[in-house]
C-alpha cells in the first residue's frame, strides 16, 4: 500500500491536520469569551469583599470554562492519536473529520447548558442534552476511526493489528455508556454526569497508555 | 515551466494555503458564537420540559450552525482542490483569493438572516440576499481558477488539460445557477433555496469525484 | 553571513511567521462578528421591502468589514514582502513585530469609528484617529524594516541595495503623509480619509511592483 | 537518548508547538472584542470635542487590551524559549501544556478586572486576583519546563547544564514573587501590581539574554 500511495498524500493529510488543529485551537480559545468581568456596587461598606463574593458567585462560568476546555483539549489528544496512525486521507475521511469538527466547536453550548441549569428543577433535561451531545461525538470518533481502519485503507503500514483493535474496541465502548449516560439523565441528573466524567477520564488514560506503545514498536 | 519557477513559489503558496486555512477555520469555528444558551423560568410545574421546549424552539439557530458549518466546509474543500493544482502562487492570484477570504467569512450573515426571516413574510428579500452572496462566491471561485489556470500559468505541469476543462466547465455552470436563484426568490423563496441546497450537493459530489482522476493519475 | 548563521534561525522565522499569520488571520475573520442580521416587523403591508431597506440601511456596517479586510490583508502582504526578504529573526525583531501585530489587530475599532461619525458633526474626531491609528502603524512598519534591514542584519544574501533602498523609501515616504492626512483632519474630514486612501492603493501597488523584480532575480 | 528518540518525535512536537501557537495567536487578537466604538450624542455644541473626551474616558480600555496583548506576547516568547530547547514530546507535557494555555487564554479576564477596579475601593481584590492567576501561570510554566528538563528527558542533546540551571532558577524565583505580589494587594493594591509589572520586565529581558548564548552555541 505505500508503494501506491499518492505523491501529494502526506502534504494532503498535512494540510488537513493543521486545519482541523486550527479548529480545535479557535475552539478552545473562544471558551474565554464567556467570562465576564462581574459589576459590582463599590460604594457600599466593604467593596473589597462585595467583588470577591461577586467573583466567587460566578464559579458556574469558571467549571464551564475549565470543563469545556479540558474536553476540547482531550478530543484534540484522541484527534490526534488518529491522525498519527494514518499516512493518507481521502474524501470520504475529510468529510468525516468536518462532522467532528462540528459537534467539537459545539462543545460550549451543552457544557454552558449544564453549568447553568444543574442546580435548578431543569438539570434532568441539561444533562440529557449534554450527554446526547457526546453520543453523537462519540458516533464521529467510531465514524472517523471505521474511515481510516477498514481494511487499512488510510493507515499507516506499521501500524499493529492489535493497535488497531484496541482503538476500535475503545471507540466503540463509548457509544452504549454514553447513550446509558443520556437515558439515566431522565432518572437523576447526577448520576449522568457521572458516568460521563468517567469516561473523560478514560479517554484520558487511554491516550496515556497508547504512548508507550508506539515508542515500544519503534525501538525494536 | 517548472524550471523557471521561482525558488520560493512553493514556499510563498505555502504561506498563502496556510492563511486561508488559518481563515476558514477560524470562520468555521466563530459560528457556534451565535448559538445561546436559553433563560427559562425553573419555578414553573415541569422546568425540564419548559427547557426542552425552550432548546427545540431555537431550531433556526441550529440550522444556522449547521448549515454555515456544511457551506464553509465545502468551501474549503473545493478552495483546497484549487489549491492543489497549482504549484506557485503571484499578486494576482493572492487578491483574488482574499477576495474570496472576504466572502468566506461574511456566510454567516446571509444565512443567518435566511434563519431569521425563512417562515415569515420578508422570506423572499431573506432568500435573495441569500442566493445573491453565493453569486459573488460563485464569481469569486471562478476568478481564482481563471487567474490560476489561464494560460496554465500557476498550474503545475502534472495537471491535465481535463482536469483543467473540468473544473472551468464546474464552476461557470454556477453562476447562470445562483442567479436564476436570485430571481426566482421574488417569486418562490423555496425554489430559490432548493437551487443553492442542490448546488452545494453538486460542489460537494464534483469533489468527490475529482480524487479518484488524481489517485489514477499518480499510479501511471 | 549566511555561513555563520544560527542552525535554528530559519525554523524561529517559520514559527514567528506562523504566529503572525495567524493573528493576521483571526483578526480579518473576527470582522463578521460586526455584521448584524436587522430586527425587522414583518407584520407591515411589505415585510420584503421592510427588510431590505433595513439591510440597505446598514451600509456603513458593510462598509466597516470591506475596509477593514482590504486593511488588513494590503498590511498582511506588506508583512509577507518583508518576511521574504530576511532569512532569521532576533529578539528586537521579534518585540518590533509584536508591537506591529497589536496595532494590526486594533484595525476594526477605528475603522467602525469613521463608519459610525463619518456622516455627524464628530467626523473630524474620528478621522484625526483614524489616520493617528496609521502614523502608528507606519511607524511600527518601519521599526520592523528597520530592525530587519539595518547593516543587512537579518536580510538575506541575495536582497539588492536597491530592493532595500526602495522598501526603505516607500515605508518613511509615508509617515509624513499620514501625519499630514492626522492635521488636515481637523479641516476637512474627507481630505483626510482621502490621503488615507490614497495610500492603501499606493502599498497595494508597491506589493504588485516587488513580485516581478523577485521573478528576476531567481531567473538570473 | 538521540538514538533511541521516536521517529514521529519531531513532527508530534512540531504539531504541538503549532497547536499551542494557534491558542496564543488568537488569544491575542481576541483582546480588541473589548475595544468598542463609544456612543456619544453628535447634536450637542461641539460634538468632536465630545467624542474626543469620550475616546479618552475609555483609556481603562485601551490599557487592559495593550497590558493583555504584551503580557500575552511576553508568555508566548518564553513558552518559544522552552520549545526550542526540547526535542520531543510526551502525554504529560502534552497536558502540562494543555494547562498552561488554559491560563494563557484565561489573561484578559484578570487584566480586564484590575483595569476596571484599579481606581475603586475595590482594588485590592482586583489585584489580588491578578497576582493569583500568574501565581498559576508561574506554576504552569515551573512544571513545563520541570516536565521537559528533569532527568534531561525531553531535552536537545546540544542543550547546556548551565542553561537549564538558569531557566530553572529564573521561573523557580518568580513563584515566591507573585505569591508574595498576591498577599500585599490585601495592604496596598499599587505595590502587588509594581511587583508584577517588574517581574513582566524580568521575563522580557531573560528572554532578551538568552538569544546570545544560543548563536554563541552555534558558531562553536
Amino acid at each position: 500500500m505505500s508503494q501506491k500511495q499518492e505523491p501529494g498524500g502526506e502534504k494532503e493529510l498535512g494540510r488537513l491536520q493543521s486545519f482541523s488543529d486550527g479548529v480545535f485551537a479557535v475552539a478552545i480559545t473562544l471558551l474565554v469569551v464567556d467570562l465576564k468581568v462581574p459589576l459590582v456596587d463599590v460604594k457600599t461598606a466593604s467593596p473589597s469583599l462585595g467583588l470577591a463574593l461577586a467573583l466567587l458567585g460566578q464559579w458556574p462560568s469558571y467549571l464551564t470554562f475549565v470543563t469545556s476546555f479540558a474536553t476540547i483539549l482531550i478530543m484534540w489528544v484522541n484527534h490526534h492519536t488518529i491522525f498519527k496512525l494514518i499516512q493518507r486521507t481521502d474524501t470520504h475521511f475529510l468529510f468525516v473529520n468536518g462532522f467532528l469538527l462540528l459537534l467539537v466547536t459545539s462543545v460550549p453550548f451543552p457544557t454552558a447548558l449544564v453549568a447553568q441549569y444543574l442546580t435548578t428543577p431543569a438539570a434532568k433535561t441539561a444533562c440529557a442534552v449534554y450527554a446526547g451531545v457526546f453520543v453523537l461525538i462519540n458516533m464521529a470518533y467510531n465514524a472517523l476511526w471505521w474511515s481510516a481502519s477498514s481494511h487499512q485503507r488510510l493507515l499507516k503500514a506499521s501500524v499493529s493489528r492489535v493497535q488497531v483493535q484496541k482503538l476500535t474496541r475503545n471507540y466503540a465502548l463509548g457509544f452504549p455508556l454514553y447513550l446509558l449516560a443520556v437515558l439515566l439523565a431522565f432518572w437523576n441528573a447526577s448520576v449522568s454526569l457521572g458516568i460521563c466524567s468517567i469516561l473523560w477520564i478514560f479517554w484520558m488514560v487511554t491516550g496515556y497508555e497508547k504512548s508507550p506503545l508506539m515508542s515500544n514498536r519503534s525501538v525494536q
